[in-house]
């Protein structure tokens, strides 16, 4: 009998579900549905109500239709009987306001042309002046929490858009029994149990197993009114890969799943990359390079730096602190130069990208690129920084311009694997997936800057595979599934498709390279980052007419 | 009776003869005549050898015969009779060796074939080591020369040009009688009198009138082969203005001019455009805009101070001191972005400049541009800086990018202005002549970043002009001319054609930027000039396929 486990991965525009075989690793099924409301910027559904121009919301009736439809699609494939476990990943942090029997808050007359009560999509980013404030008092109390993200609390996450929502509508906040990861209520709504999942409680919700959840102190000293804001939030903890619960009968009904198959505490989606790229333990930096990059790395032990978005104990793979960094923007930079700057009649890479790979590796344009075109997420973590390319001469060439883009974000990722080794952490190699990894050029410029091998994932729903992966854990052995990551991860993943090893050679350019680089990178990032504050500053101030 | 003053203007690809009316300053009649053997960089003529490339030579009977064709074509619309005097500029640092007669010594058979007997080009750039000695032991000696040019002595001048004939042809050397300045050799051809003007002994030559010529002593510390270089070095120094003599029966017998009309002291063909543009003495800068910049001011008082090129008493018009600054490129970097980079299909600056001139001026990019695509002249005066774009973002475009390239040079342009004020030297308005006149974006742009009124000159040739008004000088008002600068730049000069005044708005947002352009301009240019460098460096090595 066939053993498939199936991963649930929701997206930012829709969800995919992939059955794989936990023998094999083939992937031997799989489906995407979108959202039928998509991402919600402009108005919502129904309403001419114009919104913010930083609101990102979401529809939570998307997620529950669209993951029926892609787990339909898939039951014409394989048997429900086969699926043995079910692993779910979700974009964080994505929150909705949610009665105690789960019903989303806009579900009622009375709230549902308040956006303050759908869904808050990662990407949401009003809750600006909620973080800032939560960052300064945070600071002034010396809160614990705050060296497990580098000082620094995002607006994207739960505690500035709860606050966002008990300031921006009282009434809806007075009303709302739960504010719930959209993670956790998906998981809610396939076993019909409530749980609050450590990686997104870790990386995005200020919990962490050494120091707990932020004191009601703490919440006080923001605003009076968040005083009961912890009790509004789930507090049992569960771990990846940990059976939570399994296919209720409802649920069941519903999408053509057996009721009762087991399922895994949900994780963020980025994180699920982890085993589903075959990292299993400490050595490897798993990199996802798309439009942006995040990178996470295992480790048994807990090292404090500068630099990190998060290190949570157990929140990727149990048994390990997980720790993640990112770049703002990656292969958003390539697009925005080769594409939109420099607009070619063709193919926006293809001729560019063949000029800049017979180029000498490093220093044949003479130019070193900041890549901080949409500010920098590690190790600075300073949005308010720009881009910038030093070196310029009468003969510079686009496809220099580009090369150095591509050089000046493997530049950027290797300050963030310094950052790695200076705490204690080793990086032996890179493991990579995402939508970048079909350009050799890319990779091999990282793999010769940052002087490690390039391995490319073998699977290309690296995410999807690795909630799968949670979902066969969860199911145990008993269930036809594992006792253990490492088995599980061995024998459902393939090696990878191809390795990328540094040139020595090319090493020793780039390493002169940079130092420069990480003189400027300094200069612009430490010493004087007013100056590209000030440029945004000036440039915001002349388009809203104020100067 | 009619008056006209005729100006000879000696370029670097032709030479051209305007004929000017004294009285009404309209400019009668005008011919340009190219050389045959242009600029000489790949073999003499005659000659398979190739030539290194940082040679720049030119065939000195070039200069005889192009300026005859000119001349002739000037004296179809006007009678050798009404030129009451003959003005002469020429580039510089342009030096030829010749014998005791004038004969250059390239006109020998045996050293024919020997590159260093030619003329060497203003942009002959071989003598880059014996500069670099010439630096180096002048600052251990701390000659007194130093301070009239900031400093720093270019391989383009006469004495790393002289001690290169000494070093690399001792042959031509040993039998050269005079290394003469091009501009002093052609007012040879036409008058018969040697002498050397001020204004290139003074810019280039390292003579002024308070401390005199480069000692001896100096010299054999140079090198004990140049005790006696003085002695080939013309010393009678001759003024702008400064009527030498006459047009020789010789030279009327080949050009057509008449004989006894007087000729005055050659000077640079840059300097001669301060009068051309109308400015007879304090308060205006003049700007000669095209590929490069030069700026000049007249000043009654010394000012010693970081970042001129050159100061020189009575060297531009007598009875002030003329500062040079300059910048290496400005109108080239506005053609490589938008013609070379871009490449676009139709004219490459029309689109671009049309889209560029409707962003709000300064800011609206968020760019700063750091105009060192050619080096730093003035103030820096580094030729290892490179050019620099910070604040690049996702919605970054190609305009706006144009844009910050012009502003940046025009915040070049501001802190070699701030340095002449800093030191004390009143700059009132802008007087502008060269290529880049004809476009109102960019003057509009350095108006309102300068903050004051730039005026644009009247004449198209204003430097073959300013040698037409030293023309009239040196005839004196008992042949027609003058007895006065005043009255001549007065006579011969018309009001300014366009004057572009600074919007107080857009000033106050370039104030801003360009606070932010010192900061960039300081950490790159002053506190961390290597870093450029080294990245120049690395691109060297890595075409010279040593990296």
């Amino acid at each position: 009998m066939n053993r498939y486990a199936l991963g649930l991965d929701f997206g930012t525009e829709s969800v995919r579900a992939l059955a794989v075989d936990c023998q094999t690793g083939d992937e031997i099924s799989e489906a995407v549905a979108d959202y039928k409301h998509g991402v919600i910027t402009r108005n919502l559904p129904g309403s001419d109500e114009t919104l913010p121009h930083d609101f990102a919301l979401q529809h939570p009736r998307d997620y529950i239709d669209s993951s029926i439809v892609a787990i339909s699609r898939v039951l014409k494939d394989i048997s429900p009987d086969e699926i043995i476990g079910i692993g779910v990943d979700f974009t964080a942090c994505t929150i909705l306001p949610i009665k105690v029997d789960g019903t989303p808050m806009m579900e009622f007359d009375q709230f549902q042309n308040n956006p303050h009560s759908w869904v808050k999509l990662w990407k949401h980013h009003a809750a600006q002046p909620e973080a800032d404030r939560v960052n300064q008092i945070a600071h002034e109390r010396k809160e614990p929490f705050l060296k497990y993200y580098s000082g620094i609390i995002s607006s994207e996450w739960m505690l500035p858009k709860s606050w966002e929502i008990a300031n921006k509508a009282p009434e809806v906040y007075e009303a709302t029994d739960f504010i719930i990861d959209a993670g956790d209520w998906i998981v809610y709504q396939i076993t019909g149990q409530f749980c609050r999942n450590a990686c997104v409680a870790g990386y995005k919700g200020l919990w962490n197993a050494e120091v707990g959840f932020p004191s009601k102190a703490f919440l006080n000293a923001l605003d009076p009114k968040l005083k009961d804001l912890d009790k509004k939030w789930l507090k049992n903890i569960v771990y990846p890969g940990q059976r939570i619960g399994s296919v209720s009968e409802s649920f069941a009904g519903q999408s053509g799943l057996k009721s009762g198959t087991p399922v895994s505490a949900a994780t963020i989606d980025a994180h699920s990359g982890v085993p589903g790229m075959g990292v299993s333990g400490e050595g490897p930096i798993c990199i996802i390079m798309g439009t942006s990059s995040c990178h996470m790395i295992l480790s048994k032990k807990l090292h404090f730096f500068q630099g990190y978005a998060g290190v949570v104990k157990d929140g990727i793979i149990p048994g390990f602190y997980g720790y993640e960094s990112g770049q703002s923007a990656v292969g958003d930079i390539f697009a925005w130069f080769a594409k939109d700057f420099l607009k070619p009649k063709g193919d926006p890479f293809q001729e560019i990208s063949k000029k800049a790979s017979v180029l000498k590796p490093g220093g044949e344009s003479g130019l070193v690129a900041l890549d901080w075109m949409n500010g920098n997420r590690s190790v600075l973590m300073n949005a308010h920084l720009t881009g910038s390319v030093v070196g310029l001469m009468l003969d510079s060439k686009p496809e220099e311009f580009y090369r150095a883009l591509i050089e000046g974000t493997a530049y950027g990722s290797r300050i963030i694997l310094d950052a790695h080794k200076e705490a204690g952490i080793a990086v032996n190699e890179l493991v990579v997936c995402g939508g970048l990894v079909k350009d050799p050029l890319i990779l091999k410029i990282y793999a010769d800057v940052i002087g490690l091998p390039f391995k490319v994932a073998a699977s290309k729903q690296a995410v999807a595979l690795g909630a799968a992966i949670f979902g066969a854990v969860a199911a145990g052995k008993e269930n036809g599934g594992f006792d253990s990551f490492n088995k599980a991860i061995l024998s459902m993943t393939k090696p990878p498709v191809k390795t990328y090893l540094p040139d020595s050679r090319a090493k020793s350019v780039y390493d002169k390279l940079f130092v420069l680089y990480q003189q400027c990178h300094d200069l612009f990032g430490r010493e004087f980052p007013d100056i590209m504050k000030n440029l945004k500053q000036i440039k915001n101030q002349v388009h809203g007419g104020y100067l």
